[in-house]
């Protein structure tokens, strides 16, 4: 297909980038019902190492398979297929080609009790690449007293990854002892999330729907001084999509649980509103059955479109 | 041999893999008794390392000898015969090429009291490699807390192994702070612990039996609410096999601490029942009289080749 | 630009290093308003990291586009550019070749609560060689228990930097369990600061402007001794220059909070009268409005052109 | 000199192991007075670093220069000298070629109260190499609480020592947490360290003179049940053989502290008639005078060349 | 110059070490007033780093520039100069090839709080290499419960600078959780420091002069049964020396705190009388004036010739 201006616009960018990364984001820019329009809708299923098998595919039971979710994407007409190594390699080959996919590097699950949060390194770009991947995803947990440990394995993987031609998405997720759980989505926290992974070098960001709170005392003396509004869901998108470099990075947002199609329509329609680039819906595609799920992404994808 | 259907759909779950890995696959499922009918009974041998040496060879005394396993495992038409890297080394030149090997590359002992359970990596690829084995073979132990030193070794071994063409071997056994005791066999643990194996990027997964009974409450409400039945030993088989990636990963169980022959044979009949690719039993072969062991493993074999 | 004796000089300091690195240094010395004295205003920007984004960007929102501070340091005359490997990636192509550029190796943020201060390292010395650098930064804390984590990566950094043909900027800044929280910019500690960044092999070593109290009780018997002076300003950069091997290192320093311009430039007045090299300000400049703040910078660099 | 059936047979158990390891191995054999005979008297001398100068040489200083350790070891016919890196260093080029060097490759001293026993590593593999070592020395403690550090150290020293022909020696002397101070020496606990060692893919073990006792109750039942004859030191040093799988890898015995001529011969008798391959014997030689030093390893070889 | 007899016997101690390194330790032998006698007076200047800047340079501010130590050095008739990477890449282009260099390598600073004494390592054998200096030098400080952290670091520094024919100097000196305060300079202690370095591969053993005190209980029944002279100080420094491979490796004393010159004189006498190869003096050197410093200098190698 022909580059749309907003597609050109979006690797502008990303100038400093390898011929490799750029063809890699002209990808995912280019696939799918969204191709050119510079919106996203991303499938992703770690669930079944985060949550537990029973926990992520007994409501759908299709979705024990890997090969089902290529093809939920691919049918849904998502710009991308995000997973585990395990997941991805069982179809990597069968549907070579068909979609732009994300290998995600590394992962958690809810089996032992961590003093910190800090998941453990499960793929390697290495894989990536043999498996014909398109970028790498990583999950970082600001706010944890392993973030260390995170940024400097996503540092190590980022350069290898660029180096290589792929790009990179950071799932970027505060939590741990240094803030509370309401602050895990504090407006100010998740636009801090976005800030580290962009300065962290992400070419992609995903941040959870911020809510109208405020965690950090100092944050709070500035955005009252500012006024910067935080009332509306759009609101604070828009301070996340700011934060995201002025909204020069990708910056897309989760779904979290499984809700109601009126629900997620509802947010994601706030979030199309406050500029967001998209959307990252995992339970909520899956978890339903398939051509409900196709019915859903495709209405999440209209909105987007009229955004755009 | 000729390839069988079966083998052939066995190795088409594993088209991402290399040539390499897919010939020692192959040549897993066309050795010895069961060659060709995708079920597996393998001899492992590490319990000198894990519990000591009078308690694995003082009831059959042949057994301290390493030679002794290499032959049990041929004559009784084993898959593939498992073992660490002082046992294998032992017999490698003498047993070349007469059965496939799998180097277990991590042991733990007895003799000292770690805080979380955390195998010592005992053995390399390379070592893999010069031995002549097909496949690497490790322990996990989801639920420790030192759940992410062993994801992330075995992550690096598993990069390392199927480089070279070597099948990964993953032993799946939950245990440490996460868990409780009776919690390391419960049917939601035991099928979490498959698909974290699978997910891992195992080829061949190892897990004990699962119990009646479930360990975490957020799976538990799942198992009510999509009526997921556990009664049986072929039920919770069934589960475990679909949460190993809809059964497109091998996915074996293993026998636990010496029984009866009867005890042993009515459990792989659940096992066979619920669709186990097979078996892996070293304390009930190598502990019994060499001729007695034969007898038992060819019975176990039987009852699997019935339900191929 | 023809060499000043001046510039000559500086560089006689750097003997020892290889001409990649003279290269760069005589770039930092010859560029910007202050070029060929041998003094140096620097404008870094790695608050939207250290801080946050609405903390750093909120007063002057053009701030959020990392294109504005390559412009703004472009625009106000200065020496270098130094930000994080996002904020320089962001910009790096566009703007390739109109200042130096120093990386940013490593980042804190204040979502987490450590034990013991110690940033992430976030950037490579690739990143800053393809990126078109002329340095890398790096932050020290003596003074905090991790201390040994620190000075390694550094020696680690710097050697292949150096290599590289990059120069070296260090800034230390004491804090942690080691020190009280007035003792952080003591006299003696800053002093100290100074050194240790000098003898880990800095080309260019950032302090704060030392305040008139001693922290450590042995060298409070050495002051009182040997009579250094340490009641104004001038004096105690004095002792830090000197602590600078004699001020055969350049030794800049940095604005700390944001603050009125008269206070700034009286703080520089004191700064250069004592011999400091330059300085590094921050939120000083780009929180301010964009012509303001280029007032500000050209007002800083007056005093520092008049001092040289 | 001719190779006996002896020493064919028990290189024949280490057919897997490369031609460079096997003529190593071959040396060790056929060197000194035993040569040929499958028996082994090696002189082990680390008691510098591990207990201090004055403890380990003052009772026969001379023993306090490198090069006297050498030339007791060359003129009692021992089959090896074993020392940490600086004693060998010293006189490796002097008595090049005359002894098989054993490079000790890690040590403790009595300085540091460590929380688990651990030694450090204080030499590599090339260092053997550049100073003409056949063998690579190393002890393990199982019992300690960094159990896993050190096996994972000797497995890769393992594996850099046989791929470049040199053979490896296990010190495997179980200390820590996991075990009571009686436990060190029981007779389960020596076995089980054997066996530890030769899955670890040792060469050569050395453990202690086993005890009449049982450590591990679990142990207890299967050597009561097994009536496994722990009562004299035969029986004993019979298991500990046996557990180095079944005769078939080097066992040798430590002789520990320093006692009287009669002590020792009735103690090597004793190990001898269990099927021991030999002792390790350093305070012992190096703390007598030189005359009887020699005239006390010839008659403990009269005893091992008796039980040939 | 030419060889003197004691030079090559020195040299044939090292008779192991590759050309590069003899080469390089017959550099340090034969340079300056003491060359070919087999005595050594070096200066060292860390203490910038390891004391700061105004408790190590206020008494003599010229100090505090890097070029007048190597002055003070050569002029002096020092046989090396030994500093951090900082001081020495400061001066080494301007005083290139006039006298032995040695990089020390770790360096600790007095404003973190430790919880065992661990140094930083601060430099590189390619730093060394580049600088054009003779040799390394790392401090060991045995006794403290990071032991092991310290003995790996030089032994891969001591394994590489060999390999690249640098010659190697460990500062070794007993500290921490293992052992009092008065015990840091206990004979048995220094001895026993002595001897580590020894075993460590040190080709040059720096150790504090000995006190007349036994810290370790065993140790003491040692000197006691074999009447071992503890009461002059020639006595404690030659058990010292014996201890050092019976004087086969290079060991000299340093200074300590700044003293009287007739103390530093007396002090010096007794170690020359022990059979010590000589000293190391920083502080009794740097902090007097520059004439004082040479005349104190040569005083001492005065001593030391006459006892060569």
């Amino acid at each position: 297909m022909a580059m749309t201006d907003r597609a050109k616009e979006i690797l502008h960018w990303y100038a400093s980038d390898n011929v490799g990364v750029k063809t890699n984001l002209a990808r995912l820019i280019n696939h799918g019902a969204l191709a050119g329009t510079g919106k996203f809708v991303i499938l992703p299923v770690d669930q079944g190492f985060e949550h537990g098998p029973a926990r992520s595919f007994a409501p759908n039971p299709d979705a024990y398979d890997p090969d089902y979710h290529f093809q939920l994407a691919i049918d849904a007409g998502c710009n991308a297929y995000a997973a585990p190594l395990g997941f991805l390699e069982a179809g990597a080959d069968r549907f070579a080609g068909r979609i732009p996919l994300i290998l995600k590097l590394n992962n958690s699950d809810t089996l032992a009790k961590m003093a910190q949060p800090l998941s453990a390194v499960t793929g390697s770009v290495e894989d990536a690449l043999r498996l014909g991947c398109g970028a790498i995803g990583f999950t970082i947990y600001p706010g944890s007293g392993e973030r260390n440990v995170m940024y400097e394995e996503i540092r190590e993987l980022t350069l290898e990854a660029k180096a290589h031609g792929l790009a990179v998405v950071i799932w970027s997720y505060p939590r741990g002892a240094g803030i509370s759980k309401e602050g895990e989505t504090a407006v100010d926290v998740c636009a801090y999330a976005a800030q580290i992974a962009a300065q962290l070098g992400a070419h992609v960001i995903k941040v959870k729907p911020p809510k109208d709170f405020i965690e950090q005392p100092e944050a709070k003396k500035v955005f009252e001084k500012h006024a910067i509004p935080t009332k509306t869901l759009p609101d604070r998108v828009r301070h996340c999509v700011q934060s995201a470099f002025n909204g020069k990075r990708i910056i897309i947002f989760s779904g979290g649980e499984a809700k109601s199609t009126d629900e997620i329509l509802d947010e994601v329609k706030g979030l199309a509103a406050g500029g967001a680039f998209g959307s990252i819906m995992g339970r909520n595609s899956f978890q339903r059955p398939r051509a409900e799920a196709i019915k859903l992404l495709q209405a999440v994808m209209a909105i987007y479109k009229q955004s755009a």
